[in-house]
């Protein structure tokens, strides 16, 4: 039934720490036509990166450009290299039917809120503080400082949370990858997105 | 989690041959905290039917002090009979953390949407009128008349599915179960059912 609606465009922030990037990966294997929202960077392209699979790779001019044109629904700069979502991107898959994961941290997740009304944003959790810890520090790469930072920037993203349509609590992999793959199912369903279907087959106002 | 938030009220429409009745089952067995919500009736006990588990059966003249004493949330007279919801048994439940499987009518879910605010109301859908009509006439129990006015009741019926918030088109019972529980389970995750939880393990505001 997905080409008798517009598609979905999902929003997904976390503190660093809280699984994200694995509970993403794990909704692509689930559903195949889910897809992966590609920024646009100015950052330069790594070994085994693919241009507009992993990124869209542009010189800053060209983003510079975009910018200006307003072509962006958010960006930001980060460490000298710039990131940004364009908004017809957005809009040629929801055109197209084609459900969309976009990963972003909590300012680019706000400026979408502000131009994309019926999108999902979806805020991944960590059952407690504690456990975030717990898990920055396991992963043994990083100094306390960088922790300490990591931890504070937690707090502040987390402060965020609350105006998000879910929280997916993410104290066991498994059971948080049930939770956010029903969250992708059960909008699926949501009457909103299946108002054609429901005229084209019933015929009902 | 379930301790630490309110409990939701899943309230189910559909047709007849919409396959609901089934649907609920499994969700009652894919979900074994999901409680059924027991409706108060005028109607005698059947063989096999047990008091506060299928029913409250009440006698008549203590049902009408109920709906003079405005106990119920939404209620009605068929062939005879009167059921009804009360609302302090939602209330109790809700309190409770308990989340309920309401199956009732369209106007029944309408007087309930009036109440409720955040209950969450589910349509079951056949995949369109030509199977709805296959399957009632597969039942081989009904006259030409009783399947005819089955249909302009479905038709009714669907009429309303528009303001529901899910749609969950049976076309196949496995997905459309699979579609259910996803509801479900998603809106457990609802940020506004979390609340506490982010209060108390992340104290943000």
């Amino acid at each position: 039934m997905n080409n008798q609606r517009t598609g979905i465009l999902f929003v997904v922030s976390a503190p660093s720490g809280a699984g994200k990037t694995t509970l993403c990966r794990e909704m692509f294997d689930k559903f195949p036509d889910l897809r992966h929202s590609v920024s646009f960077t100015t950052r330069p392209k790594r070994a085994g990166e693919v241009d507009g699979i992993d990124y869209h790779f542009v010189d800053r001019s060209r983003f510079d450009v975009m910018v200006a044109a307003g072509e962006f629904i958010e960006w930001a700069e980060v460490h000298g290299n710039c990131y940004g979502t364009a908004l017809t991107f957005l809009r040629q898959a929801a055109v197209a039917g084609a459900d969309l994961l976009l990963e972003i941290d909590c300012q680019g997740a706000c400026q979408i809120r502000d131009s994309i009304e019926d999108a999902v944003f979806i805020f991944v959790l960590p059952p407690d503080f504690a456990e975030l810890e717990r898990r920055l520090r396991g992963r043994e790469t990083d100094s306390d400082e960088v922790i300490a930072q990591r931890l504070t920037n937690a707090q502040g993203e987390i402060s965020q949370a609350h105006w998000y349509d879910y929280l997916v609590i993410n104290d066991n992999l498994e059971e948080a990858s049930q939770r956010f793959a029903a969250v992708i199912g059960a909008e699926r369903c949501r009457t909103r997105h299946l108002s054609d279907f429901l005229n084209q087959q019933f015929a009902t106002t």
